[in-house]
């Protein structure tokens, strides 16, 4: 059966998450429904990143397995025909046949996301449930030296969620940068993969620094107590983008 | 009276645009709304820039006389309470108490509009109602030799709309700037004021150029016609957005 690698972008606001839950609206789901619509195929799609509800992705990858061997452009054509119709903010972005051996998730060398903060009083209107609006003004130069601390492979119990299913709470943290651009500030998080709510735990943890209640150190120590409790409050959803996703070959 | 300079930000797509009309909801009407809600004053606010329809803006004016003397933001954090409470995506950026000379739409020396195309063939999905989606590629550097010849002062009557009231049809613009970054290209027009729809005119004409439709010679010809047939067609709403509005003292 033709293999094809789906680069997909949505607004996580209208859906449960990623992935297909009973009775909820999710956008493997929404996807997989525009799928058989075009297709008549009954499909199951995998995707690189299980985001949460609320989560938003400019790079989602997924791969799905079709019995006929459609051109990948038309693939594209007839999944978004469907998915506008439907009404979903979901679009596949790029479509490519791939090799059978291609997994969206397992075949994932790295997982970049990006975290939005806007730092003023004022509510948002423009970017409405796509950032964090943190009113007290937050010192970006101190969140990236805490951020520094947690760079590199360690236990990150303290920045998995309780319901974390990974049976290693190891992981390398390959970049985790601060960039302050007038009153947005975004985060930029990659590592190979990442536990359950790690980038919002992060971010929660480093609001906290930012506002001067902790200090790199803080953190630092929150990281070596491997404790749940020592986290900072858990960033809400609507700032966090999966970005891109990277593979051995491209 | 008091004075009060508003700094506004709002989602166009809610409101049949910036100005009051009757039995249709403006972004005026809910600000409005929100003062008398806070203030217990009836008030009518005077805007820098009129926007359309769907326009959106990151940094509109707007002035304000109250009777009381409220400080700047008690004002600010009452209209963006009741502009919450109504469900508004508008939101009052900042506020400062200003002298009577001051009005936000005859002081103001410039005015600046950033209007963003998505040049991909795929939906879109996150920036849905913020941006003008193109599929066929677009020469950014052609769309920017063709806006050169647009620039300084001339009789814009090519690119205004028939419905536009301004005595004169004659304009200086001071920057029409083409930025390519990725699939996104945003166009930055600056001017001391604009004709009705004249940045949207700019934007649809530059488009034809940029899909090899037209040359900037097309172009330099549509301008010293003086003919609104020769306008391309105009670019949709959902991309524009007022960005700033200049003042002599600030």
């Amino acid at each position: 059966m033709p293999r094809y690698r789906l680069d997909i972008e949505y607004d996580g606001a209208g859906f449960a998450g990623w992935q297909m839950q009973e009775g909820q609206p999710s956008v493997q789901g929404a996807i997989e429904t525009a799928i058989t619509a075009f297709s008549g195929e009954a499909v199951r799609i995998q995707g690189a990143g299980r985001t949460d509800a609320g989560v938003h992705a400019t790079g989602q990858v997924a791969h799905v397995d079709l019995a006929k061997d459609w051109p990948a452009k038309t693939v594209m054509g007839g999944i978004n025909a469907h998915l506008r119709m439907a009404g979903h903010r979901v679009a596949i972005l790029r479509t490519a046949a791939v090799p059978e051996t291609f997994n969206a998730r397992f075949s994932a060398t790295a997982r970049h996301y990006r975290y939005r903060i806007i730092n003023r009083r004022a509510p948002l209107a423009l970017e409405l449930g796509q950032a964090w609006l943190v009113p007290r003004f937050l010192d970006a130069d101190a969140m990236q030296a805490a951020a520094d601390t947690l760079l590199g492979r360690h236990d990150f119990t303290t920045f998995r969620s309780a319901h974390c299913q990974a049976k290693s709470p190891v992981r390398t943290l390959d970049r985790l940068q601060v960039v302050r651009n007038g009153e947005a500030i975004d985060f930029f998080v990659s590592a190979r993969s990442f536990l359950h709510n790690q980038v919002r735990s992060f971010v929660g943890t480093l609001k906290r620094v930012g506002e001067g209640a902790w200090t790199p150190e803080t953190v630092q120590q929150a990281l070596e107590a491997r404790d749940r409790a020592r986290c900072g409050a858990l960033a809400p959803a609507d700032g966090l983008f999966l970005t891109a996703v990277d593979y051995d070959d491209g």
